[in-house]
């Protein structure tokens, strides 16, 4: 028997054990009543998933349901942004509650560990499923991580190992195969993103400018030279390639996944030199790798550099949803 | 050519007249960097719009646009909250130009007339058009006007002439035609609604409780029943209908419509007896009609009452989009 509408949301998304003091009323009115703290910039983000562009329609709804929510909090991290409060607007082809409670229970899980609270929602029925979801979080005056503050000099760095969702994607598609033993690393690279949340923090201050790779770290990198005004060299060699990804694909086939595949959910981010010590010292604590990649040129463009750099054509690797 | 993903909100959307001083950075980042005032809270709602469910997908983008911002505003307008900035997620078949052209004008100039900014924005490929947008405002701490504070004895109000959007609809759906001196009217309230946000700020300190009515007067009122845990006597006769609405039907099916079509985007409100003489001196200077049509009771329950009550199965009045 279908669920009603309204049933739905209170049954489903309700009860949480998240229960923030600046929330003075949550879901069930016709907007949420929230408490910004005074002293804070609030920081706003939202991305829309659709079946079979961002996920596999039939996929297991908490991975589904941790996406959703994780994405978004990769941006949050981009932004150095304390994670707060969400938002959800879910379009179903039927209200299957089977699907609703895993969905729900792979979002409260990653909500859960990031303290966030789901203050509104609407659900609707549509011919295909589509899950929006907004983010809110708050960082200092002056602390945002931008993507418009790299200076020509500062360091470019990435957190983590970039091409794994890529290489997830290619075997889901059937294009290739790895070992079995690497196969739920990657699965979980492409439908668990761990968002950076931690380092985002510990690099305000540190970070001239930041961005978190969903369309590709080529593409997503320019988005940062674009914005700033500068260029960079991208030294390929020193690209921070997973086990997985070195067994998945040879060599020049795993840099150019580690270029220009999407969904990894790392972030890239510059820095000066006079504060890589600090950003030294901070990354020691972390529990992802951090690496330099290359640096900031006045020289506007993307160049990349070294011995593997020659292979690659950068036209052809960003992604776009209206391109590919 | 289509344009690609980031042209599309750069070009279409970036590009606003309203800009807003406590917006310390818009569109084109992995977030927007808001300022919310230290002295108010938050009001944040969301709709999602599916093509075909919510608006004909061959309508006139301009409509769309405009609806899509207005069933946000109305949702602000019931909060009584000042409206402040917007977010957009935007699932499209295709990168279709002119429509997007058409879609912003009509979005941007009811923004512009509420001094809302647009702030962040994510376009999506997708099978069919979801538009999911969520609106941000302002109310000072006890103000807002929630659905739980009805109280035995306020007067239940509503303002406009519902039923309008619901006739609309059948006409368009070809279940009923109307004479042609009615035919803007009618299509002007179903494709372009009016949030009542002045009506809204005007009802702070003076309604116990509000709702917008976008999913039928007769559910709605049974939402602030709910929330507030009393009942009510809904006087049928004193439902205001429009001469669009009487035109276009006999009086039992107009009293019909009234009480349960959706997508009117009223405000359905409450007020205790001590500030009847405030609301109809506030009223007075509304661009709308403002009517008492019943009492909230103690025991709970939705009654009609009145001559005409009896032709009514209340059960079925509601409109739900998992039981349509």
């Amino acid at each position: 028997m279908p669920a009603s509408e309204f049933s739905l949301i209170d049954r489903y998304f309700s009860a949480q054990r998240v229960r923030r003091a600046d929330v003075a009323l949550g879901i069930g009115d016709d907007g949420a009543l929230l408490l910004p703290p005074g002293d804070q910039q609030l920081v706003v983000t939202l991305d829309a998933l659709v079946a079979d562009v961002h996920f596999f329609a039939d996929a297991d709804p908490e991975g589904i349901g941790h996406k959703a929510l994780a994405v978004n909090l990769s941006d949050l991290a981009a932004m150095g942004a304390t994670p707060a409060w969400a938002t959800l607007a879910l379009v179903l082809p039927r209200a299957d509650e089977a699907w609703l409670a895993r969905f729900r229970r792979g979002l409260f899980a990653l909500a859960e560990r990031h303290r966030m609270q789901l203050v509104g929602g609407d659900t609707t029925r549509g011919p295909t499923t589509v899950i929006t979801l907004q983010a809110h979080g708050f960082v200092p005056p002056g602390l945002a991580l931008r993507r418009d503050g790299a200076k020509p000099g500062d360091g470019i760095y990435v957190t983590g190992t970039p091409g794994d969702a890529g290489l997830a994607l290619a075997v889901a598609y059937g294009k290739t195969t790895v070992a079995a033993a690497h196969r739920d690393y990657l699965q979980a690279r492409l439908e668990r993103p761990q968002p950076r949340i931690a380092q985002g923090l510990a690099l305000r201050g540190i970070a001239s400018a930041a961005i978190d790779i969903s369309d590709g770290l080529a593409q997503d990198l320019g988005h940062i030279l674009e914005r700033s005004g500068v260029g960079a060299r991208l030294e390929v060699d020193r690209l921070p390639l997973s086990p997985a990804l070195l067994a998945g694909s040879d060599r020049r086939a795993a840099l150019a996944v580690a270029l220009s595949g999407g969904d990894d959910y790392e972030l890239c981010f510059t820095a000066p030199p006079e504060r890589v010590a600090r950003l030294e010292s901070t990354a020691l604590g972390w529990d992802c790798r951090c690496t330099r990649i290359g640096a900031i040129t006045a020289e506007p463009g993307l160049r990349l550099v070294g011995a593997e750099s020659s292979a690659f054509h950068l036209e052809r690797l960003g992604y776009d949803h209206f391109l590919s």
